[in-house]
């Protein structure tokens, strides 16, 4: 136990450097923080050797350990990632700064304008896995945002997040600002995971960004609030007024242009109408594109070589070139459908009716509801939020893709002229 | 064990009655809510002899065990006070329905059309103490703003408060929504509580209403996402350049008009060059009103009778008449102060001095920061939100006071015409 409480004091000195130097940030101004962005993608420019060296010893530990080959891909840092990082960073520089904006006024009857202000949330907990890329990423968007960041990444990548972090700490001291605004955790130990996760007073939000498992563990641990991002389990719902190569091509590229995402398709809900016509299509195009379909009895009526859908396919996030997919009999058989088996991430309904359309938007629950559109476009560049620190699937704070504006929180601000309470 | 077991599937009975509930709530429109809702009202008044007659009950049980005098009070309910709760929810149909509201939508280069649509939260459980008329407050504007509550108020108003519920109830069925969005726990176990806290299914999202120990309390054993208030230890700090009789004005209202709310001033910080005029007029006028003050040495020094503050002074809540003073060198300092011993609630400033009064309202981090006003302003109806569920002292989600907008949550809708992601 002894271990363990100098390893949870470690921690604690870590997370409350972080606390105590995020009020000058919170009070840096736009200029101030993007000369620093600016100097963070220079230097890691700069430092390119320094960081693909740290990068070989992680590698050759992964190696030694038998790591597998796509594995090993996603650890590693070359000179040309290291430049994409650092291209990453300068998109960030040219984001539009939410701290300070006054999102609107109000004069009360008494005479007191009232608003408010969007401020930092504070200081931020990223918990992540193996992509060193993420160190970066994450740590400027919550820099940009006003925030402080303590970060934990995976133990496969300590020597390359340790360098990475130290040349954003260089930069940010460089631009006078406290570099104690980013720490990231030199411990590979799990138990460093919850000791952060109960630093409390020093961090107001822990974000993960990992596979399910990690979420969970994070989720079940953590006296601070987290913001979950579980599982996509996206649907295509294709009314009977759908324009058949509309539909085919949305469900293709839904499914096929990167599959292992959350927001790429999992289940087809065909309306029974256009089921005749659209079942076959849909079916020959996703088997030409090497899709395993598995469907409803009333799928596999309209195409034989389908193989049969369990119960346990519905709420499955495949993640691979496997689709679900099921005749329905019409909008409220598909909501329902989206309901029961969803995840709340993403669904799109391909349609020419106004009014389906319309009760598509307003009734499902799912934090991206689209119209005859990809469900790929759920994601926080393509629906133009410049940037994005996760995705959230529950709905307090955030829900769906999460930018700059959802690292921050707002205060109320009074101008007064004397007014006290009768 | 057996017992305890048997109340938690009691309870989620209950709790998932008001998932399933939900989904129809969040479909219903403005007008159907708003009639909902003046059944209530009606509803209320109609039966107000029932409710007086439920609430002798609980009178009686109180008083047999030894209750205080306050303690009645704050349990009564007469036929003026049944009155009351129901004008109370005909404001609330006044308000402005946030469900449906399209807060923004821009056009991507690939012609999809991005916009982001306030919904209902879903469930939210509301844990509360003495006042049987949060049984209805919070009901209605978890109700106005589409989201199904689960209500668990304290033992000793049991009888009032599944009276109140129920004719809500009644009144939401005969207006055609589904009376199961409104669930009172009939348990007063404290066990029903932890039961309730771990309905992480069903619930999106808690709020305790009530002292500090129940708040820590819920927050330590839920596991579902808490909005927390803390205590309010709000400062007032005078600038060297504060008109005298405008600060008088403001100390005395923010501590005298309501001492026992968390937006009462407990600690008046005084620029140390005004502080030879300002200390004695301010704490003759506190005393004057029967204020105990507790100054600081400097305080002391120019008003002798103040008797001598303690360590513990200056982050207490004292919620009496009581205040803390000191005397401070600068804007810089009574900052310092306010970061040190607040609890990031509401701070005012009296100056004259304009780049002191900016600097004050984006430089402090509470959660209501006021230029020449009182802090009693910190509330939901003085701000102009219209009603209040609550107050948070926590950032995520809300921050400071909590209206109908606090209560809903943000998905992104598209509107495309078969854009597929390259």
């Amino acid at each position: 136990m002894t271990g363990s409480m100098e390893l949870g004091e470690r921690v604690r000195a870590l997370t409350r450097r972080a606390r105590d130097s995020s009020r000058a940030l919170a009070a840096a101004g736009s200029a101030q923080k993007n000369l620093a962005l600016e100097a963070i993608a220079a230097s890691l420019e700069a430092h390119s050797a320094r960081l693909v060296e740290a990068n070989a010893r992680d590698l050759e530990r992964a190696r030694a350990a038998g790591t597998s080959a796509a594995m090993l891909d996603r650890l590693t840092l070359d000179a040309k990632r290291v430049r994409d990082i650092a291209a990453a960073v300068r998109e960030v520089v040219a984001l539009p700064d939410p701290v300070g904006e006054v999102t609107g006024m109000w004069r009360r009857p008494n005479g007191i304008l009232v608003g408010r202000m969007r401020i930092p949330l504070g200081v931020i907990g990223i918990v992540y896995e193996a992509r060193p890329n993420v160190t970066i990423d994450a740590a400027v968007l919550c820099f940009k945002a006003g925030n402080a960041v303590v970060l934990k990444g995976g133990s496969d990548a300590i020597e390359s997040n340790l360098a990475l972090a130290e040349v954003a700490r260089e930069a940010i001291a460089a631009a006078g600002l406290p570099a104690d605004v980013v720490q990231l955790l030199p411990f590979t130990d799990r138990a460093a995971v919850q000791h952060l996760l109960e630093a409390e007073d020093d961090i107001d939000v822990i974000i993960p960004r990992g596979g399910e498992a990690l979420i969970r563990f994070v989720a079940q641990h953590s006296r601070i609030p987290v913001i979950k991002h579980y599982k996509g389990v996206c649907h295509v719902f294709v009314d009977a007024s759908a324009d058949v190569t509309m539909a085919r091509d949305i469900v293709i590229n839904g499914k096929v242009q990167r599959p292992s995402v959350c927001n790429s398709v999992e289940t087809v809900l065909v309306h029974s109408e256009c089921a005749p016509t659209m079942v076959p299509v849909l079916t020959a195009a996703l088997v030409a594109q090497g899709v395993e379909v598995r469907g409803c009895p009333r799928t596999r009526a309209l195409a034989p070589e389908v193989r049969a859908a369990t119960e346990a396919d519905w709420p499955a996030e495949f993640l691979d070139l496997v689709v679900a997919m099921k005749v329905v009999d019409g909008l409220d058989d598909a909501m329902a459908h989206i309901e029961r088996y969803g995840s709340m991430h993403t669904e799109s309904i391909v349609t020419k009716d106004y009014a389906s359309a319309q009760r598509f938007l307003r009734e499902v629950g799912s934090s991206c509801v689209m119209v005859n559109a990809s469900t790929r476009f759920a994601d926080g560049n393509q629906l133009g939020l410049g940037a994005e620190i996760g995705i959230s699937t529950t709905k307090l704070h955030a829900f769906g893709p999460m930018g700059l504006e959802e690292l921050t929180t707002r205060k109320f601000i009074v101008y007064g002229e004397g007014q006290i309470r009768g």
